[in-house]
């Protein structure tokens, strides 16, 4: 069995944003040599994600927009996460709707993905670096 | 290491439905040949999710009632996503609510599942051919 | 490829409660002797949750307050579920939230962790016996 490990440094510069990363995806995929296996992608910190869906700025405007209506970032004081001087309670709550990971089939030296599957990180509470992480394990 | 990789073909004749995949699942794991390692089931659409749930009607009832209250469908002009054309932006975000894969135990060439467990395959913008991926990696 | 499976037994006294699966975890892996590899943690129930996040009391309790806002506990009697003599429409409902299960790096013997990660279980059905499943596969 081969195993690759890599961190990918992310700085978004707003609160929120989503950022794809599916080149970088593939360029680890490649540079692991592994041909069958799974691969896992996750977020290394508690108030960013990692999911899959479409490369479509509208629909990333309206999770945006959603993410915001489920659990939104203000009142702050709303929050007894924030009591702890933080203002991110909502990133943490927005992160679990979205996913830390994804898990995907490694199959001839490629990520077998459907048409329309990219790789997105998704920052809920940037303007500084994070890390994700990918695993390639297989064969 | 032993892999496997099998494609399954879902027809959903509605917009929404759930399909229940265990035998199915079960089926490439037998012909996998795998006694332990792990199994992923995933979308391959997102539009649509792969989850552990119970196989009980009333569930599946308040899911759809629920995913809509969260993210109606209607008004569709209230989504950017729906700007490109598309009716279908609420399905990318129920999809997410209920997420894109599973990954299961793989033990004594058994799905290594709790006693009410069971694999669905959701639909939320049906009425057309989708695919679901069945990857084992083990021995 | 080596593999390792545990069965950890929870169980939470309340309706609903968080616990840190973290340290069982880490025993279990050490215990496996894989190095490099991936490591799966899954409720065993439909009506439990496993994911990452953070180990501080008030972001727990503001999880248990969004996610009674989402998906209310009563009236009871709303859920077609419920009509099968149950009263946990609503746990199923709040597991999709937080997630079945999580997949971890292992590299070098340990969990490949971001400073603030740690494994929860999240019982939204208590007051009984359950099981989470541990599996650990590498070298």
């Amino acid at each position: 069995m081969k195993s690759h490990t890599e961190y990918l440094t992310m700085h978004v510069p707003s609160r929120r944003g989503f950022v794809n990363l599916t080149p970088e995806v593939e360029r680890v995929l490649r540079d692991s040599g592994v041909r069958e296996g799974l691969i896992l992608v996750n977020a290394m910190h508690i108030t960013a994600s990692v999911f899959i869906n479409d490369n479509e700025s509208g629909l990333h405007h309206d999770y945006e927009v959603w993410l915001e209506r489920l659990a939104p970032h203000a009142p702050t004081d709303h929050y007894r996460h924030n009591d702890t001087g933080e203002d991110n309670a909502d990133a943490h709550l927005k992160r679990q709707v979205m996913g830390r990971e994804v898990v995907v089939a490694v199959t001839k030296g490629k990520l077998d993905f459907g048409p329309w599957e990219q790789i997105f990180y998704g920052e809920f509470d940037g303007r500084r670096k994070k890390r994700v992480l990918v695993k390639v394990i297989g064969e």
